[in-house]
């Protein structure tokens, strides 16, 4: 119901790419064949895992409250989104609107992979929104400001995507394994500090070949020593 | 559900006065007995006719689609209902919008005690909003114009309230009569006539006790010559 509800939702203010992330089988099945399906929840993408749903953005925003959780990334409110889409890109690219389960959010596993995290202000006597509420204000406001806002710059340095940026953090982590570097941490809390320091440095294009290069290197002389 | 839902959008965004015009009696009490309704619901008032909703409210909202008919009143969109407000308000005043349900819109008995009509801009291929997604981007916008937006001047000339203008229409309906003018025309229809040009007028409340002058002037000569 609330996947349907969403995806109306985005039709009604012209967004189209929706990908839902690991549905529960049976609900999604019933979802697709329901009677009036949005076309929007027809051409939906089912996929496996985050990582297959944001590849090719440039920017993953992770929709949260800003009340339950210490936050180590900057958020934004949904009132500044555009303007803060405009300081972040500097350029056309693809944004990613995540959206986690109506009780719980988005877990933390989620939050990891975002670049920023976006909030909608509601009032404190009734601060949580239903799901399909959160996507129709977010969609509205990104199209509100199509219409109405400033004209984006165009283009001046392309960004790395989700995809490139998760590609040099496997990296990263073989040159850190290969040099028993932090050996002592658990292999995922590694891979969220080199994910989470990626993602801050709003990586270019120019610099994912600049540090697979250096990666490369570093692994032959580590591998040449032993 | 689509009441409650609405409910809990209004509240998100700290609204809290909910009129429900003649709800169907067996659905109602679902809603306002079901199971974790929201605290709007449970405040929500169920009233017998609109006017009864919006009686002392200085300006009435109607919201439509601007595609399905001939609007005879003013248009505002939504990203521009702040700045309409501020213009046509001048000071603090109680503001009603009108949602109608969702297959049918709001019919034109509603539309007619509107001061105006208030539309959500959405994209030409999928234009028709779920009921409740309506009424929550209406209330961001105006919570991000509350939050976000500029300072609303402070009052200068106190507004007339709908049910003051519906007083007054009716006033004017037994001048009318009296007279015998545009008797040609079924009640109803000169009810509608008198009705849209008080709304159009913006009226003041000072003008209220003028024209309630005028017309019991007028009515008294009227009833001396006979």
């Amino acid at each position: 119901l609330n996947i349907g509800a969403a995806a109306r939702a985005m039709a009604n203010f012209g967004f189209s790419d929706l990908f839902v992330v690991k549905p529960y089988a049976p609900v999604w099945r019933e979802t697709v064949s329901a009677v009036g399906a949005e076309k929007l929840v027809l051409e939906a993408k089912a996929v496996p895992s985050l990582e297959d749903a944001v590849r090719d953005c440039h920017l993953v925003l992770g929709t949260t409250t800003t009340r339950r959780r210490r936050l180590e990334k900057p958020v934004i409110r949904l009132p500044e989104l555009f303007s803060s889409l405009r300081k972040r890109l500097k350029e056309k690219g693809k944004v990613a609107l995540l959206f986690g389960p109506e009780k719980t959010g988005l877990s933390n596993r989620y939050l990891d992979r975002c670049h920023a995290f976006l909030t909608v202000p509601t009032d404190d006597a009734c601060p949580s929104m239903n799901l399909s509420h959160a996507v129709a204000v977010c969609c509205y406001e990104l199209s509100r400001q199509k219409r109405f806002g400033p004209k984006v710059p165009a283009l001046e340095i392309p960004l790395a995507r989700a995809g490139e940026v998760e590609q040099l953090t496997r990296h990263a982590l073989e040159v850190f394994k290969a040099a028993s570097y932090l050996d002592f941490l658990p292999e995922a809390e590694r891979r969220r500090k080199i994910r989470r320091t990626f993602l801050h440095w709003r990586l270019r294009r120019r610099d994912l070949a600049l540090l697979h290069g250096v990666f490369r290197y570093i692994l032959r002389r580590l591998e040449n020593e032993t």
